[in-house]
């Protein structure tokens, strides 16, 4: 039985209808009876492994002790690398293709990482398309029974692994900030790749600029500080820019998506 | 370790993809090791309170004890309190809008409540704008730990807590029923703010009035007795009278919805 | 307290959003304080007992060792019986409309079967619309605290459980094998109803013809090796033949839908 603090985290694109995700916990109980198990989410945009590191980032300074299964795998099977990454009090288990990085920086950096070669404790499959639950669960598993990552695999360095490039965030010539959007969420705040430091301290009035469209962004605390319609700008529970509206999606009423990239003027 | 009986059981409009719930998720097994936490749904319409306060009342029943984090809550930073209310033998943690009044009811009516006003077990934020994350579920978490309500602040009077008008169910001068929807759930039953005892006794049909239709209800007690393509009443596992249909969305054939008021009569 | 390694998995058509899962998350706690739940899934297609036991089968090498709450039913309420069925290290429980028997036959049989007829153990409930809440996971609740499937009702042979004819997969005249869709997932992927085996040793291309179309398929091992907009066959995760494409969606591409027939061609 693993000790009552362990507990493994799970995140990725596989949905909740299919029973993909059902796999994992129930490959986790069977391999690591007692286990606690966390969903944090399986709604990443399907094979959207930029949106998932930073959806991963996000999570990283609220994930229980224990492991972390991270799937998003479009190149499953293939000669990728699965890998476990320590940082912090949480081992993250993986594919190589950018996905942990971001997370494991936000952690203080990887202090540990080896490559899932051990077949051993692997599950025996008819095809190699389910990292998942054939590889990431049962390594995570072998975490739960008090393993270490020696026990997944040889090292490597921490350098070696997969990055992305990072969400735009830059100055240009005109005194403006160029950012990209990183997240637009379930309730239509659109979060920057920028952060009140980036902007410069106090103002309280802040112009976005996007295609042909100037808005004057109020900066706000709170959603309700906005009129009904208004759109502002606050830091977010992440501590990221964000543009918002009190009671209504401000995605919606601008037409922002996902890895857009807006001009922010103080 | 928390005792093996303390449940936190959440109830949100966070929606699943963006990993708010699990945020809660991961907040109270890093504050709590080893609490069990139950998704009672975080599906309520987005900061739709009044469908939250249904959703909970519903679910009260059935709560396993512990703690409740329940959080509907547009006004999330402002001067609105969280409280925490004890009831039966599960404490509701939210904010003070409305949301939990009718759970609290429906388990005998609040026995203690106090307000989140020690600020020593929130979680530093950034920004004031997810309170689940940084004062609701760091309060289950003191509870899920043997703590006491008088360890998450000062008692007020549950007389105190904002209350929302109850779903409509009045008696007509025309001897019908004015009665509302209170939910259409997944199967498109319709849920209505009456029970057989509003109704009286021993009908074998019902009239349904709304806008221009009439629509006659043969009351039953499965969905099957209905031929395919009728709608019926029967009274729906709450106890609350609902239009149904066999294999097919009575809310779809109807087009009737949440918060529409129709009329009853036997 | 219910055994660590106890553990009671769900499979649904409830849906997420109304709290049906949850009170069965919240009357096994309270029945079996300390229990572990694991949701499979709830996003069985509403009321369609086929694709339900199709998934319960693919999840079933999988399951913790327990007991399944198992329930599409629209049956509900009526004479159709509540059975559980003992199978390798899990008893499912869930209405005999033939949604468990394909699962337990992947578990190599029924090896004990009892009909849900002692009412000591169900809650008392306005109506009989929600057997899971009601039945069903006190059922499971009676396992997960130590009892035997004696402890639920009488003893009837598995071979008295109702039976869904199995899914196509026929050898036609024109030396085609005509097989069934039995699965489009959150991906795309199109499940059919037939194996390598099936299909005989060593092709490297399989022609699929679907109505007026003729689709060449190569055979792969992984979704990386088909170039963009391709469409392949593999084998898959469950050991199905499937029909996929890299980084799109074979069922939009192909227009194939769960229960189409199509006729393969080596």
């Amino acid at each position: 039985m693993s000790a009552p603090a362990f507990v493994v985290s799970l995140l990725t694109d596989y949905g909740l209808d299919d029973g993909f995700a059902g796999a994992l916990h129930g490959v986790l109980h069977r391999r690591a009876p007692g286990v606690q198990v966390v969903d944090i989410s399986h709604g990443v945009r399907r094979q959207d492994v930029r949106a998932g590191s930073q959806a991963l980032r996000r999570a990283a300074p609220y994930l229980a002790p224990g492991a972390v299964v991270a799937v998003v795998d479009p190149g499953v099977g293939t000669e990728r690398r699965g890998v476990a990454v320590a940082a912090g009090d949480v081992v993250f288990v993986g594919p190589d293709n950018g996905l942990i990085p971001p997370a494991a920086d936000a952690l203080g950096g990887a202090s540990e990482t080896v490559v899932l070669e051990d077949r051993g404790y692997w599950l025996a499959a008819p095809g190699p398309t389910f990292a998942g639950r054939d590889v990431f669960a049962p390594a995570a598993a072998v975490l739960a029974r008090g393993g270490g990552l020696a026990d997944l695999g040889a090292p490597v360095s921490p350098g070696d692994l997969v990055r992305l490039a990072p969400p735009a965030c830059r100055r240009n010539g005109a005194g403006g900030l160029e950012v990209e959007v990183t997240w637009v969420d379930h309730f239509g705040n659109v979060q920057l790749a920028a952060t009140p430091a980036d902007l410069g301290a106090g103002s309280s009035e802040v112009e976005l600029r996007w295609q042909t469209a100037t808005l004057k962004l109020r900066v706000v605390r709170t959603f309700a500080e906005l009129a009904p319609g208004e759109l502002g700008l606050l830091t977010d529970s992440y501590g990221q820019l964000a543009m918002c509206s009190n009671g209504a999606s401000a995605a919606a009423s601008s037409g922002l998506g996902e890895q857009d990239v807006v001009e922010l003027r103080p």
